[in-house]
């Protein structure tokens, strides 16, 4: 009997927010090493907010995912069998494998993980690449100082919670915005942010807006772009002079299609973000994290001091089985995640 | 019988576009200098599109004209009288003493002129603050590369005609957008701009784009934005990974009130812009000239060499007679000028 895997495929492309009937679960004969090259078994997927662009064919960063093929990912996986004299049988390895239970690789672009440093799952939140973003964009794009006021949204996510605990330990004044009362409670309570905001108990925009307005008394130097949508236009009118917009993420308009490509309904709000960034001088910053690659040093030596001295708490949202990955990467677009979201794919 | 001088002033906040009863012509008495002060008759007065943004009682960089108040405006005068030891009867002078025939100032903030060095009006426009914006903006915010592509709109403007000069200075290539044939015509053949396009002949933002695509066919790597609207909507799919955009002004949208500070018809904008900046890593800059003070040595010793040598072209549209200056102003605001908008306000 042939050995099989399973992956999960994209079916189709999304109309607007992303269905299960998007996603495919395969079995596939198990793939079969070449010279040089190993076979491993993924034990953690993550899930994150950009992989819902790689679903569109709308030219982004990096190429879309076709129809059909697996579906893209950082994973921690434990290699099995090895032609390549850097990994041996047992190494656990951080790869980019994607959605699927096993997978193939030449060993390019792959790292080997220390299981006793740090739980393995670690290198794909608060360790990893969602680390690294909230890391280098604070640092390169919005250039913090002691006394300023940050906000970012999506507070309590992977990057939202690392850019507002990072704030907080270079001494600025740090405000969340998340969705729901348990999530704002774990910020202020849990991560040490100043004030945590519900934007679902805001009915809109303008309701936002004051409580942000009240709870950031010297304005606003850094917004850390996660969200788009209402908490954006909550945000740009109370930017001070001279502050700094680092755009990761926009995951309220994702489902616009293509990104935010597609057409928004009216008003349009352009004209008057361009205004304030005129007349407060504002520098708004698009990036990524591959941009930034050259700063995993400086994150790596100082990060995890923090971890290990409580400064910097994290959480994980853990959901069990590959076949589940789509319906917890659904939750996730519409912030029913609390804490990084992983998919434990197999023991580990 | 007591000497009069005139001056205008805003007689109320526009709604919308600006009309002539925004604006009241006024006699006054002749300004008595005080100790240490000098009276000054102005020669030349400057007409700019931020003056717009002073007409509404709107936050914003600056203080608004108060109602009944002189209008703002960059002036070159001569001296009359003086008790200022620094300033002498004859002497002429850079002042901002706004819309009106007469002022006293205690020189602060006054710088004198050579009338052999240049012809005085260049002090208010290609060799003064619009030349600066220009030179200070491209640098510090558009940081040009050899071999790049620059876009700016209000191409033939006081500013814009300089920072496409500029450009080609440097080695790049430099596409224009502007109002009408002839502008195109004199930005491309007296200005050299590799090319200008006629934003009136182009039936929406679609249009245009696909000519900005042909003009610019390695895409756009910096776009200095002076005019927002159809244009903006036009240059944004095509920038580069990593372009920049310094925002020095948006003319097509400050007649939404409160320099584009109202509700603005949809499609939302904001969202696909955004998504751009995020994707192609763009940096968005806002800046005003006056936070580059430090730029003006540098500046003043470039830009003169390259108008002696004719690198550097320059074009004045004078209206004569300050009574004129409204209806000069209103016509600027709707791209009626063909260069640098200046007032002949008295003889020199």
């Amino acid at each position: 009997m042939t050995e099989m895997m399973t992956r999960i495929v994209l079916a189709k492309r999304p109309q607007g927010s992303p269905t299960p009937e998007d996603f495919r679960l395969e079995e596939a004969p198990m793939p079969q090493p070449g010279a040089g090259e190993m076979l491993v078994r993924v034990v953690w997927l993550t899930l994150d907010p950009y992989m819902r662009g790689r679903m569109d064919d709308a030219k982004s960063y990096a190429a879309p995912v076709p129809i059909g093929g697996t579906m893209e990912g950082g994973t921690v996986a434990q290699v099995l069998t090895s032609d390549n004299p850097k990994f041996a049988p047992g190494d656990y390895v951080l790869t980019h494998s994607g959605w699927c239970s096993h997978a193939v690789s030449d060993g390019k672009g792959v790292r080997k993980l220390d299981p006793a440093a740090a739980p393995l799952s670690t290198a794909l939140g608060v360790l990893g690449m969602p680390g690294l973003t909230a890391f280098a964009g604070l640092h390169e794009h919005g250039r913090p100082k002691p006394g300023e006021t940050l906000v970012v949204g999506a507070a309590t996510g992977a990057v939202g919670s690392l850019v507002g605990q990072l704030a907080k330990i270079y001494g600025l004044r740090a405000v969340g915005v998340a969705g729901g009362a348990e999530k704002c409670a774990w910020a202020v309570e849990e991560l040490g942010f100043d004030a945590c905001l519900d934007h679902r108990a805001a009915p809109d925009a303008g309701a936002l807006r004051e409580q942000l307005a009240a709870a950031c008394p010297d304005g606003i130097d850094i917004y850390f772009e996660n969200v788009g949508g209402k908490t954006l236009e909550a945000v740009v009118p109370l930017m001070n002079q001279f502050g700094r917009i680092p755009v990761c993420g926009m995951i309220a308009w994702y489902d616009l299609g293509g990104l935010g490509m597609g057409e928004a309904p009216g008003p349009n709000l352009l004209p008057r973000t361009w205004r304030t960034i005129l007349v407060k001088r504002l520098s708004v910053r698009g990036f990524i994290v591959t941009d930034h690659a050259e700063r995993f040093r400086d994150f790596i030596s100082e990060v995890p001091e923090y971890i290990r001295d409580g400064r910097v708490k994290y959480r994980e949202s853990v959901t069990h089985g590959l076949a589940n990955a789509p319906s917890a990467f659904l939750a996730l677009l519409k912030g029913g995640n609390f804490g990084k979201q992983l998919v434990k794919v197999g023991a580990g």
